[in-house]
């Protein structure tokens, strides 16, 4: 068994730098160069095995969804993702599945040009944690206290897939391949956000289910949201797999790592052509109105009642 | 049972904010403003329970020493701390502990002005990581590659406490307060580090045991030192505990958190008056020189050798 220090060589010897990386891996801390006029995004996400994804998890899918959750959280800001710290915790010294949880996380990293400059590798029960940096020009973040009443809603590719992964995996079901990678390998909407600087008025990404995550961004703004819940977007292997379950996982399930945000409306035509851009689909779900509280009707105006209310780790 | 967002709400209203702070925790990120003519001087260092703390500790001292260890990163490179996050796994949601956790980590971070603006808290084994994040002006840093043959090898503070009480607790030994002190509540050298800019060529904290850690020191550099194994500071504690077992605790024990650094004999009245100012002792315990590797030696002059490479997580 490698000892601690060559694990440290072992990503050190891996990763990319950036210019703006002075000093890298190998010292006490990092250290880094900062552009003028901009705002600093700084975002941390743990994911605990067996809590944050199932135990028998490809070492590659750990590695991409640990970076992909932070990634989410700087898209949701519409921040440009510069560097990140990754801290690991493994039960024992296992190098074949280090490589290929770096194989992952560098995968993602590289192709969003984010730079590893620090973290630790630690012997405990199999977690990570990542911070993640990246900016925003001056007052220009993507924020949850923007939305308008009038705004249109929209949320980013689909939703519900994760949890449906996630209800076959427990129930012992064959699984579809496009739910599986849903789950372990969400694709952060970084171009997505960067594009709506300047056009959404609030936005977040959905991790705890669409509810809920709405809710937050209509607590911050001190407004109310109805949502047409059969307006959500589902994918094709979602819709075959559970018909009579899926507006639950979509309004109501975990793990989307999507895009919510609101606009108004003379910005249609705008976000249709972004959307076209990215090829990131971006559906329009709802209203913003006045009041307090997310709502959600059927199509036909039914209020549609979820069956829980989104998840918690500690519930 | 209160869940994640309570104890998200339990934090938020207890943490002191800073100017620089544009929007603190409740959003997907913070937003962060920047001074100018600096570099961002980034760290992440995680503790676990039973590995690097004894089941047993108090919720204050782990708390405080989580972060007390990165702080002392931040220390090494002469850096003005500045932010954190704080990534928590809990096993469950114990607000008492929360609350013994949470005074244990604020009182540190507002005594050094360091605010906490992200993070998470998720279910799992009790696991802190922390990402601390300051400031050095452009090119001031101190680093580990800058040390010269003839400079002076200093530490500060004392060695071998943490290691002593470590020790103490294994043999179930009635415990001397200062020693456990030291073991629980590091004081993070940062004053000290900061008056150092400009005067020390190299440094770094020592947390692996000092040898081990001049090492690095030496081999970024491309130097070597000779160490005065009897010159190592000793507390009055760690005499009287086990005069027979300090230097090896002294040399190559681990968790001492204190700076070790290089600096020019032309420098020596210099750190005199820093040390004074500062109150943070500062020995002179050896020498650079030409070559690879570290040497320590006893007062007489013979070689001596510790009785293990220093304390790595997978060995």
């Amino acid at each position: 068994m490698a000892g601690e220090f060559d694990l440290i060589e072992r990503i050190k010897a891996r990763i990319a730098s950036r210019d703006d990386v002075a000093l890298g891996i190998g010292d006490d801390a990092a250290l880094l160069d900062l552009p003028q006029g901009r705002q600093l995004v700084v975002t941390a996400d743990t994911l605990n095995a067996g809590v944050h994804f199932p135990h028998e998890t490809r070492p590659f899918d750990i590695g991409w969804k640990a970076l992909a959750v932070n990634l989410s959280d700087l898209a949701a800001m519409g921040a440009q993702p510069a560097w990140c710290t990754l801290s690991l915790s493994l039960p024992d010294n296992d190098a074949a599945w280090l490589d290929g949880f770096l194989d992952g996380f560098l995968e993602l990293a590289s192709s969003h040009g984010i730079a590893l400059v620090g973290g630790d590798t630690t012997r405990g029960p199999l977690s990570i944690a990542v911070t993640a940096m990246g900016w925003v020009e001056s007052g220009k973040a993507l924020r949850r206290d923007g939305a308008q009443v009038d705004d249109d809603v929209y949320v980013t590719g689909t939703l519900g897939d994760a949890a449906a992964a996630l209800h076959s995996l427990f129930a012992g079901a064959v699984m579809d391949r496009v739910l599986r990678e849903r789950l372990d390998r969400p694709m952060p909407r970084v171009a997505a956000g960067l594009r709506l600087i300047g056009l959404a008025h609030a936005c977040l990404d959905v991790s705890d289910g669409l509810l809920q995550d709405l809710g937050h961004i209509c607590e911050r703004s001190k407004v109310a949201a109805h949502i047409d819940v059969d307006a959500l977007p589902a994918s094709r292997s979602l819709r075959r797999y559970a018909p009579a379950l899926r507006r639950d996982w979509q309004a109501a399930g975990g793990d989307d790592y999507e895009l919510c945000f609101t606009a108004p409306p003379t910005q249609r035509e705008a976000i249709a052509r972004i959307a076209a851009e990215t090829q990131v689909p971006m559906t329009r779900i709802g209203k913003i109105v006045a009041g307090q509280g997310v709502k959600a009707f059927d199509a036909g105006g039914v209020e549609w009642l979820p069956p829980r209310a989104g998840y918690d780790h500690f519930r």
